[in-house]
């Protein structure tokens, strides 16, 4: 039997906090051990994939499983480190079903980080950040991605504005029907000077930006506004939308490859 | 007082089937006369907007509220009718949470029709066309579309290929890795001989294409394969990007303008 025979697809694919290198054997969350033990009903001697955003994908396999454990040993590594793009995904919180929805869609789309600020008329007034970190980690899980989405701690929009590192592009999403058409301003945008390629993409509330804030954003010099069609786009949609024009104009999406 | 003052600004907007025109009293749905009696609590001389899909949008006022009734008199035209752009959403059906999200987000995104087909991999086995119409009807009220996406009768692959309208080019969201990147071929595919610019995008299940369904679509003129980078996307979330990308590419998201 050949190595490349070795490689066995799992059914489960799982991250982890431990290092990951051969014979590790990294710790389980319960819930892992659970899912893995009585959810998939996997017993000793199945492999899982695990990843853990610093060391690659893995293939681990069952050591021990039952009674509420379930003990791993790492045997292979099956891919690579590699990141993805630098775009953050700043956004007004939403209520919990959309909020959930923004941050594993966006992790699906590839952000960097997801940074929740509070505008003027942001109606929710309080973020669950350990659960944004559930919802990102559950679809980084599924998509295939290496690494999980960081989730920047929440601030009032006025402290985003004065902590913005001004190598960071910042494409906002600007709903007044004046900004260029996004595909426009995208192209135009990735002709600019490099600035390390680093961006984010900014998404109002359902109530839009303030006249002031909006004032705000346009002094800036890292700032582009993009339009999204003649629509009233719900915020969620519109973080969705906006994220995936970013990669099919700007980002990974223009490589063409086997899936990762 | 001059006409322009006399345009109240609705706090409701709702889809009807009857016709509108100056003086006409179209018939509202129990659920309708419900929302605006006793979720809004709106009386008699209120105004809310009405469209139908057909005639634009106008401005009616309540005359009568209460006891489970609302009626109301069409007053004036605010909008005229005006047709977005004629993209389908094929897409094989999925769970009732992601399928009613596909229907709403499309809805905002600007789709002509909604059409679910069974593919091979298609894991649910019937679709309820009533709750995909209603989802399609909330969203446009929310949304500003004058009219509902059209929900096209379920089938199966095979029929839905024979029966395929060869004028209207199908944008298959191909997730093998081995298709151009979406930007790419939608930019390409724009500059194609017009097509009358009937258009539409086909998403396939969780579990992809089956190599004989990739196989047929490939063989077709009217096909366009576009992938959709390195991750795994749901099914809900690809169907989302890719009508974003088209929208932006090829779609009513290239023009400037105030929202609708």
């Amino acid at each position: 039997m050949d190595d490349r025979q070795a490689i066995e697809r799992p059914r489960a694919r799982l991250f982890v906090e431990d290092t990951l290198a051969c014979d590790a054997r990294p710790m389980l969350a319960p819930g892992q051990a659970h899912y893995l033990s009585h959810v998939l009903r996997l017993g000793a001697g199945a492999t899982v994939a695990l990843f853990n955003g610093r060391d690659g994908e893995w293939q681990a396999r069952i050591t021990e499983a039952g009674g509420g454990r379930c003990a791993v040993v790492v045997e292979r590594c099956v891919r690579a480190q590699c990141d993805g793009a630098d775009l953050w995904l700043v956004f007004a919180p939403v209520k919990r079903a959309p909020i959930a929805l923004i941050a594993a869609k966006a992790t699906e789309l590839g952000v960097a980080a997801l940074w929740p600020v509070f505008t003027r008329h942001t109606a929710v007034s309080r973020v669950n950040v350990g659960r944004l970190r559930a919802n990102a980690i559950e679809a980084a899980e599924q998509c295939g991605r290496l690494d999980v989405p960081a989730i920047i701690e929440p601030v009032r929009f006025a402290e985003m504005m004065a902590g913005w590192p001004p190598d960071r592009r910042l494409v906002v999403c600007d709903e007044t029907g004046r900004a260029p058409p996004i595909a426009e301003a995208l192209s135009g945008a990735a002709r600019l000077p490099k600035g390390g390629g680093k961006w984010a993409l900014l998404v109002g509330p359902e109530g839009g930006f303030t006249r002031s804030e909006l004032d705000a954003l346009g002094k800036l010099p890292f700032v582009t506004r993009v339009g999204l069609g003649p629509r009233i786009l719900r915020a969620d949609t519109a973080a969705l939308a906006g994220l995936a024009c970013w990669q099919a104009i700007i980002g990974d999406w223009r490589q063409r490859g086997e899936p990762e």
